[in-house]
């Protein structure tokens, strides 16, 4: 079998560094270029790189979507930064590609995409949910956008299915204490030293609950989503948003 | 709307005093018919009911569901014990009554079959995989039916994704703390006084992992599933085995 | 040995009806008066009580306790309703009996207890901690009395050891995600189905967190603190004000 | 105030880094020196160390103290490798300083500590108890030396206190689904990808349960009881094995 050939754009940053190193340590994959600021982009066409992938800047990562478009290479984006014009000049830019694939995902990592994947799936089945996220203190927004996004699914669900407002008995209460509402979906954020990144839904029915809780260390659990999206990328031509859609549940 | 006729077989023992319980309380539904030992089941078909409910007893659920078949009335069981033997004499009834169905459920609680089917959906994604069951210290076996159940699922669904054994560095042990194989899963069994019936299943991968666990506190957990199964069964003919089969994921 | 003579005030009532049965359950003691509205009190001495358990009223409570105080007999009590007024004349009372004891306790639940007092001795030593606190939905106040206690015992532990406020570095807040402030102390609250009684203290330090869990099914969690009342108040002369002052830790 | 004048042996070392860099950042202690393999120990005294930290070897360790006890620097030891025969001759050497304090601990972590002494404080309470301790799937031994450590802490509480066997109704079991016995006490091991060090401690009593929970992320988790160790061994004359008697609770 032969090893998909990897072009890494932001390869001395953080992520991509990780990301460079991921590649390496997989088998079915090898890295052909490494990109960062003051290097020629054209050296990931000469390298013969059939998919990218961009952790760099949402100031330039337009350009290098729109070159790689051009010059046929796949691509997987974790840049952040991507409002509906752009995505609709993706969207055009592919549609003269039909063989190729885009793929921008806010969050790689697989547990936490499968936790708002099954949060999502299990929310009609009960008549309550809340969201409690956890992550160290020096954050510095509350909720976090990952809760945000996962509430906002949870009440699309909910609304789908007929649900109404999540009843709530609450008449007395210290300003705070039960939580922001989020589409109507209650979150508690927590801020401690000694987390990283936690996320608990929590989905209670008659006489039981159902927890789906995320714990996340470091960067590196961006990384088995990331080759997971370079393996996908390949066979799903056309632009794809969000790690969710191409996980086989 | 015209709600649908209930009748309940075992309406005065536990599970099926709670099932007449709940379906009084729902708003489509109606009970028409309890039957318990002693009583005619003839009952049953004259009061017109469309489904039955069966939290019997093993000895008496092939001759309740041979009745049932033969009057076109549908059923969904709970009653434990069914072999490949009886269910195929009930795959056999069931061919000559094209539209009548039948759902038969070892276990009706929501969230623990969601827990089990997010389980077995999320099992390939991570490379390690444990679960831990927790019950009440009266409980006499170890592990518990749904534990040995969801390890199954999970190394069905590695073997499907070409997993192979749970990576373990373990090379001193004092006997039993790594838990029981089952289908080459650990299992870890806790047993306390103030619980009730609770697991987690634990899957981690590179910097993360994902929690889902289920917490049921009494029997009245597995009421909605019940309902929901009532609703299921009229539109699913055939022989249906296991709630996850008629919930929408 | 011989056993402890208990009496029981309020013994037709919910908490007073598990309190005879857990009594007559136990080794060490028996019931020796139940007495419930429209009951003589005096059964109590003339049983030969020499501990009475009360689970009334607010609005009898007193004449109760003055009347043990009065005949010698100890009391354990569980009644709500003590403001400083009431404690006072209890102890102007209590000076005239040397003997004697009363043990006066909002919550008897040993883990609750055990949990508030932990949390109290963890404190200083981790800089930042907070409050969840998870309870059914048909709850009425935000946080649980429980809660606002457990933070105001922590704010005290904090202060003490010359900790400022919890270090925060949130900016952009959703209203309410950050939880309520109790004595700078933040508690989140979530109501759910499936719930009863539950509580975690995180407390966060460099690298570590250390969560003190309480989780409570029904009010039996109460019995094993009452007893461990009653057998302690017979040597615990005077107003003891809390279950905690009554273990050994 | 003046500052604590702080000695490294080990400095080097991964441990022995961290402490440098966490004396560095306290307020009120300074590094005086730092020592490591071809160092020379007498620069530790001629720097004027009022106390030293000890993260070297079990080899060397020894050499170090008798060095340190001779020149009157306190010290705080974090080396493994402590027999009987080694205590007691640190012992006979203190006895001829009566002012001199050494603090040896095998765990730091205020949380690991605090949650091993509050499990003996409460296991009393409680008729059943079991341990979960959940690490990274490269540890060689099951279970972790703190989890038996702390399976033996509440073996003896529960002895101390009369309390018989952990009361267990399981007749059929999967090999080791009820985990190892250590001193009587069941203790459950977890290894799993994208985990740290983890424990936790159950205590179930009647409806209820309380959690004593630690999470560990990385070794600067030993760094707060580091640091609390060298203040406190400034006032504790004599020899002091165990981090937990310095705290105060």
């Amino acid at each position: 079998m032969s090893l998909i050939r990897v072009g890494v754009l932001g390869a001395r940053g953080r992520m991509g560094a990780e990301v460079v190193r991921a590649v390496e340590a997989a088998d079915d994959m090898e890295i052909v270029a490494q990109v960062d600021t003051g290097d020629w982009l054209f050296d990931v066409a000469d390298a013969g790189a059939q998919v990218i992938v961009d952790f760099t800047h949402p100031d330039v990562v337009m350009d290098n979507l729109r070159f790689c478009v051009d010059q046929g290479i796949h691509a997987v984006v974790g840049t952040s930064g991507f409002d509906d014009a752009k995505l609709a000049s993706l969207r055009e830019w592919l549609a003269a590609k039909p063989d190729l694939g885009v793929l921008i995902a806010p969050n790689f990592a697989l547990g936490a995409v499968l936790s708002m994947k099954f949060a999502q799936a299990a929310a009609k089945y009960f008549d309550t949910v809340e969201i409690i996220e956890l992550h160290h203190n020096r954050k510095a927004d509350a909720p976090s956008g990952t809760a945000a996004h996962t509430a906002r699914l949870i009440a699309q669900a909910r609304a789908a299915a007929g649900l109404g407002e999540v009843p709530d008995a609450t008449t007395s209460e210290v300003d705070g204490a039960r939580g922001a509402l989020v589409d109507d979906i209650r979150v508690h954020s927590v801020r401690m030293s000694g987390l990283v990144a936690h996320q608990e839904v929590i989905l209670g029915g008659t006489g039981e609950t159902l927890t789906l809780r995320h714990d996340s260390l470091d960067r590196t659990s961006f990384m088995p989503g990331v080759l997971h999206g370079v393996r996908a990328v390949l066979d799903r031509p056309g632009l794809v948003v969000g790690l969710e859609n191409v996980l086989e549940l």
